[in-house]
């Protein structure tokens, strides 16, 4: 059985590293269209071969699709035009709907899964991926019941020899959940960034003086590319706007309370909010 | 020698742990106005003995103040009329310009430096304090020409026994520029809790199900005490709102290229964001 991957980042790579140490599959190919990402996975033992995405379709059983979101809502439906009836494939974007939406009455529908794992970091490329990223975190299997029970089967075999934990939801929930809980985050932490930045322009040697651990977590997304967070954001465009307006709504709850001396409702407001503590994301 | 701690937390602790550990001081006496803390405090090996605050003035030679910025601007002056005028005092509150206008003309002001060490964590009281949590990071010393040659000996001894790394500025300078790279993190991550728990009250299980890495660093700030938080805020307000709207405008710059869809304003905003990642906090 070959497995074929289709961006060999972060995910993609992590992904067959760890699907390789299982003996899962016979052969990795793979293929890329940055050529140093693509030669650096053969290197780094992320997929025995490199091929053209023609000759990838045709040849594999597996096919995940790890590319940014436009990447696989272009690529999708050709993809699916051109598989055997047999082969499965899975993708890994950030959001469902859009691309769930694309292919919704392709007659081979049900040998695509849609799935999000969730386990980015702000790291990206073939270089930063390894076979444990993905270990005790959670993925999202969307619209599920537009699968085929086969191909259910064989995505759900690799997500456990990934040790990941299942989650279901409609593709529609998921983009709206996934808006607040990792969309929104990303473009507080890129503005955070911005406002700094410009803030300390010309004065660097202050800000590195200064920068301590607090603005060193809240801007770590910041250094996410933006070559995978643009077509998310573009992708998910309606739900982030919302909440976007939810959270500058707060924020400017916040900032009025201040201005009024209105304090004792600020000290609901953090103590309210010092509830993340009893979350644990895993 | 004896060294006097005022507020046994997180900070007052670790400089407690680490100066007596380094054998600077003979006796380490302390005070709490949480009698928990206190008692843990001695059991922790932070100070040899609890005694009342008046006490404890009249018997240090080295006074460290490190309780919430509001306790410090109010005890402060009392405690620069009890002392004699060989004791050093010193702060580590995260807001300098208030704390040093209140005192500025007091006859004793020479006796007081004014310091940040930059190294809170979300996490508070003297259980939390360890003695290498200064290892390598920065401490603000403000206005230090108002402070006597002798206690600024004194002070920067200590933070060299902390292993600090000094940085000299007015305290005006210290709260504008902390305001942006300390305060409206803290701020924006408080909110970041706030509309995300909002968001997802009576959905525990989808949020738990779904959160990841991402949101767990940039909402790490929400879990911080308001008890020191809000005083901080309080006591740098004009320029928290400056940081809080300029940061409010960034974002609507942000959503209004989004809604426009102007991406390649979005994506150079970004790319101009990642800089952050050339910024090292150590």
């Amino acid at each position: 059985m070959n497995i074929g991957i289709i961006g060999l980042g972060l995910i993609g790579g992590s992904i067959g590293l760890r699907l390789r140490k299982s003996n899962f599959g016979d052969k990795f190919i793979g293929t890329d269209s940055n050529q140093e990402n693509a030669s650096y996975a053969v290197r780094l033992g992320i997929v025995d071969e490199i091929i053209p995405l023609q000759d990838l379709v045709m040849q594999s059983s597996v096919i995940v699709l790890s590319i940014p979101v436009d990447g696989i809502k272009k690529i999708l439906p050709i993809i699916l035009n051109q598989i055997n009836t047999n082969t499965v494939i899975l993708d890994t974007g950030s959001t469902k709907y859009d691309i769930c939406n694309q292919i919704h009455s392709h007659p081979k529908r049900n040998r695509f899964v849609a799935t999000h794992p969730i386990a980015g970091i702000e790291n990206s490329g073939p270089v930063s991926a390894y076979s444990n990223l993905f270990h005790k975190k959670k993925c999202i299997i969307c619209d599920s019941e537009l699968s085929a029970p086969d191909a259910m089967d064989v995505v759900t075999k690799i997500y456990s020899i990934l040790k990941m934990r299942i989650i279901y939801m409609t593709s529609k929930e998921h983009d709206l959940d996934i808006a607040y809980i990792s969309h929104l985050p990303h473009v507080i932490s890129f503005t955070l960034a911005s406002t700094v930045l410009k803030k300390f322009k010309n004065k660097e040697k202050i800000f590195n003086n200064m920068m301590g651990s607090g603005l060193n977590s809240t801007t770590r997304l910041a250094k996410s590319q933006p070559e995978t967070w643009l077509p998310i954001f573009i992708s998910n465009k309606k739900n982030l706007i919302q909440a976007i307006d939810f959270y500058i709504d707060d924020l400017n709850k916040f900032r009025n309370h201040l201005i009024n001396k209105e304090f004792h409702d600020i000290n609901q407001y953090m103590k309210k909010a010092n509830d993340i503590k009893n979350k644990k994301y895993v």
